[in-house]
């Protein structure tokens, strides 16, 4: 019997509530379907570690969560009001991401049963897409600095930094996903018209990559327009391969097409499995409703779901997906941004409940 | 009487086909309002010039533009097939931008009266916003290069640069025209969490700028989940301020949700008026309909309404406007992104005629 050992991270507001239930419903899986075991060990890094501490994790944190022998790690969402987002971002999530070369990020992009849709006249199957994002470099390489600081001469720079490698492996992840999952179409994302340097070598990279895939149909837009289709046809999208930033933008504008930031998974892969991967709903830490345990838990656990399905336990995954769509099909047991009355709890049971039967 | 001098440059693709209906309807206009006079002078720069000379313009092409001593600048869609866009638009637009300091590029997005937004429950009073865009500098600022080109090791680098006085002058033109225009609110779109050197300074200077204006409610949104509130709750946005690429991305979206491509507009500003000023649709060139007489000619006829309204004719640019809505309104000779049969030109007339009413 396989044996996960699962670093579990709540982050900060409404991290805790949603991650509880995550837990709770990966070990009532893991009873029932009887294939593979879980344990957790839970580390309270994050802002209030930080206001106490005066950093968001021990400098040795990747050290310790690598030599622990974690298979994966779930996080909750990071950031807190009394601290600033750089210093929330760049102490925790951002330097997990680069030194465990998490360098897939994962969104699925999909309308559930029962979800309403912002957008009229789209139905289930019109929105259903995958963000293959670049997740260590680009423009959240974090190279930049600031001159003449505070002056009338100050100047900020920010460089995005595109490397041959972590262009081709991540648009070849992409091909190869697309290729394995049996899907349509890549679309890549770009901006080659403005940005001169960096987009005009992601095009490049872009076309050579696709020459290996002559199977599969691809396509590149620019992002403004990119955006813009997403809203007006996005049944014409399936997976869309982008870099750090515009992957960002598109994964959170595809989340509020489909219905609610609180349904969006993400999963930051390292492919090779050199290192663990991480798995986190791609919602923020609410502190406006953190405490109040309303919070809408299925970005958190549907991301844990990926991490059962990169696990290779696909019928689990399988499983745990029906059982977050039947209760949305159902429409009972609903929080809030879904337009029920339900608790976090009350609907992190309720997928429980449907595991059951 | 006033005279205005305007330089035309229809630019490519459906460019002759809409330009020609916006100045044929400034000429209307002036004739009727009696106000006014304006003569035109048309440059054949754009694609089909570079394949025939081997660049986008003539090298002194800025330089005749200001010397000539044009009022404004009326531009078509730069965009072809057959030249990569990088070189059509730092041939072209990119560099007026930059050299005319042009740093306010104006976009309202707004629902027009009679045009259906894909957005479902959402009516004319929720969509209604104008985005104020850096335009000179940022993201595009076209600094940067490849090294190791075309082995494994290439690295490609496209740097950010952020300036105090361009970040200074966007931020206080956006509160500005809060303050004159009656709007309820500034938002500044900003990725402080990852981006933690331009966009930490960029929420610096707005903190600091928007201290000179207290009576103007303002705030700060990660450009992802602000994109995503575009959709969800477009009705909560008056004025946003935001960086060249940023508002390049939201104000395709901000067209979008408003129902058409074929009806944004833009006002590339020199507020100073030390350069000639850039007014222009911001859709594309749309080669896949360039040639049919079927491109909706709003997005560039509301453009010269900002032409006027930046001019200081407001009387003329007001009726201008209710024409534009008295067409939309009628649900008569609209082109086919709106639903009719109409051809371009049927559609420039169906605005004449309502001038004339
Ligand atoms: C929290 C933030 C740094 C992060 C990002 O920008 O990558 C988030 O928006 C996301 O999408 O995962
Ligand atoms: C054509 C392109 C360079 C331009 C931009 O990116 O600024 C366009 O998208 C726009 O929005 O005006």
């Amino acid at each position: 019997m396989q044996h996960y050992h699962i670093a579990v991270l709540p982050g900060d507001g409404i991290g805790q509530e949603v991650i509880t239930e995550s837990v709770q419903t990966l070990e009532v899986l893991a009873q029932l379907h009887g294939g593979f075991r879980l344990d957790t060990h839970e580390f309270d890094w994050g802002s209030d570690y930080y206001l106490r501490e005066g950093a968001m994790m021990p400098a040795d944190g990747p050290t310790i969560l690598k030599q622990s022998g974690f298979d994966g790690i779930l996080l909750g969402p990071v950031g807190d009001p009394r601290v600033p987002d750089h210093i929330t971002l760049w102490g925790l999530l951002l330097p997990i991401r680069q030194q465990f070369d998490q360098y897939v990020n994962l969104r699925p992009i999909r309308l559930l049963p029962g979800v309403r849709s912002p957008l009229a006249n789209k139905g289930l199957a019109d929105i259903d897409m995958i963000c293959v994002r670049e997740n260590t470099e680009g423009e959240y390489a974090g190279v930049g600095g600031r001159v003449h600081q505070g002056t009338n001469d100050e100047v900020a720079i920010q460089s995005t930094v595109f490397t041959r490698s972590g262009t081709v492996r991540i648009i070849r992840y992409a091909f190869q996903y697309a290729r394995e999952h049996g899907r349509r179409k890549v679309t890549s994302a770009t901006k080659s018209n403005s940005l001169q340097y960096n987009m005009v070598f992601w095009d490049e990279v872009f076309a050579q990559v696709a020459a290996d895939y002559p199977e599969i149909p691809h396509e590149q837009q620019l992002i403004d327009s990119l955006a813009a289709r997403f809203v007006s046809r996005p049944e014409s999208l399936d997976v869309i391969v982008c870099s750090n930033l515009f992957g960002d933008i598109l994964s959170d504008l595809g989340a509020a097409l489909a219905g609610s930031m609180g349904l969006a998974p993400s999963a930051n892969l390292n492919p090779e499995r050199r290192y663990p991967s991480l798995f986190q709903a791609i919602h923020g830490s609410a502190p406006d409703i953190a405490g109040k345990g309303i919070a809408n838990p299925i970005a958190s656990i549907w991301s844990a779901q990926l991490m059962l399905d990169f696990f290779g336990e696909h019928e689990a995954a399988t499983l745990l997906m029906r059982a977050i769509e039947d209760v949305l099909t159902a429409r009972q047991a609903l929080t809030p941004d879904l337009g029920g009355t339900a608790t976090t709890h009350q609907l992190g049971d309720g997928i429980r409940t449907q595991l059951r039967t």
